[in-house]
């Protein structure tokens, strides 16, 4: 067995096509992503996955916008180099500017702190808050 | 040495009071949080914290709801207890509705599902993301 | 099969008696953390972990002060509630003071912070860091 | 001082290659991964480091492909390049198929998913879990 | 707004009791545990998380049993007391054993050391690895 | 827009180049690095980060040394590779020697693997730690 690499479309079995049209078409793009053409390894996961991905990003309460400022916030906070990268382009697609990444990477960076500063001194929490 | 508690105000040395008076003012609010009270016991680390704290969640290229939502976004990934209760009462307080909690909570969920697939499968970035 | 408990000295087997023996002789105390006592559930897995931690935290290159700063530092970082807390005591009891402490904490949040906005501004490694 | 590089077996001191026979012997490679190598600036961290890894991957309760499972998954979860791939390979060596890598995936993305999902509603403890 | 709570069978709408009815068949239990009485909150995020749940832990290339293995393997990596709890004891009902459990966990801690270690040293990966 | 690049001195806007000149006093080195002209896409997130790295990285209870020494360590336990590569570089600068590195790295595997352990077990605070 070796490493499991990406799946182009042409070589890709039916169950994957599907997947990859309606990919291509939500999106309005000319291909996949790698992140996609990787998980066609599993075409169960790989379907799964997209069916998650497309209700969770869908205009619901949250505006599409303000949902990839919350993909790249988590990206960035757990370290996943792919993820960043892949999201910052996408909430720019959505509209984020730069003066929104400025301000995005302050809140994540300033939340990361005060995260450990509340672990390391145990702070217990505050009965207003239920 | 014994493990430090919390500052109350009628407790609190004059720059510490400062502080103190300055988050209530700023929040409109007759008491400081815990996580102010614990941070008193080095007072230079409690005002440089609630001074960026102030500066980066004010009104800018981002509204505040959307900061709270950031805020609430990395304290669960993080698995900060105090920092996802005090997050959630304040996102509440700027306008966060139910709805817009559990699509927070989906796109958090799936962010961190999808940063591990990325990872696990070692997908390379695509070229155009630049 | 039950949840794993703690194993009291009076309940325990001779080889994690033995262990339980070095563990209040090398820190002189007269009973060992609940720490010990879960991991008492798992004999091997007692005796190397107890071994490795006696054996890096010694006196070498780094004072034990030192490494248990460190240790801390890692905890907190890692949100564990019972790390942070066994090693503050810990930390405290090698000398650390509350300014120490004070000051640890805002190194510790400031490297999380900066260690987000290098991933998410993904900023390459300067040529000068070998 | 510059930055550790890795050591080679021509060039290492007695201490270092006796355990790097050792891990050669155990695992019937004919030279250690870059991760030995690196560790042999440390030789006590090394000497440790094999000897725990060798008594934890051994034949036990649990078979050495479902411990490799195991180590792809938290390497996976903490995102850790070096890991997932070493122990990728190692997990093939022991048995792994190209369909439990793609089942082992969906468990790590759904666990990371659903982890966040009860940290974010701040979820008690069943009772019935004890 | 106030904080979300569980949701108990009796106040459910129709469409959380169908997810609660199929997650209490599928595993032959009374009642449902409280994540998902707080998904219940959300039941679009409640029934997606469902059917994502029974797909990926049912019995495949890999047993259940190892996937509950994986899942209170990824959640002690994380911290989440409460997927620690439940998949602890999902785990014991497919049939984790005492010494299984300390295994897992000897796993677990060994691979986060190491995942530490190759960061540090900044470990470059083994051409052989591909 | 497209994606954030590095700010050289010569292109920087004034407020940015007060920083830069202040950094490289403060360090006594000829050019800044790489994180902070990423950081200067957003002139009020340079200014903050570095008055607030400036200030909690001086001489006071604890050395600069042993703030790098956490620094690292919290770095390696994020997994930063940035951060990693830069305070390792900074923390030689500041006396840290190849055996200290070690050490170090000892402690932070030790610490990571034990916080594992204590989550994994659920091990109760001890009383005495208050």
């Amino acid at each position: 067995m070796s490493r499991p690499g990406p799946i182009e479309y042409a070589d890709a079995p039916p169950q994957v096509r599907i997947v990859f049209d309606d990919i291509k078409r939500s999106r309005n793009i000319e291909d996949v992503n790698n992140f996609w053409k990787y998980l066609a390894n599993d075409p169960t996961l790989l379907k799964r996955t997209w069916e998650s991905v497309k209700e969770v990003m869908a205009e619901g309460a949250l505006s599409p916008l303000v949902k990839e400022l919350l993909y790249v916030a988590v990206s960035a906070t757990n370290g996943c180099g792919y993820c960043i990268a892949s999201h910052t382009a996408s909430a720019r697609k959505a509209g984020m500017t730069e003066a929104m990444f400025g301000e995005l990477m302050a809140v994540v960076g300033m939340a990361k702190e005060t995260n450990r500063l509340a672990n390391g001194y145990r702070v217990p929490i505050d009965e207003a808050f239920g």
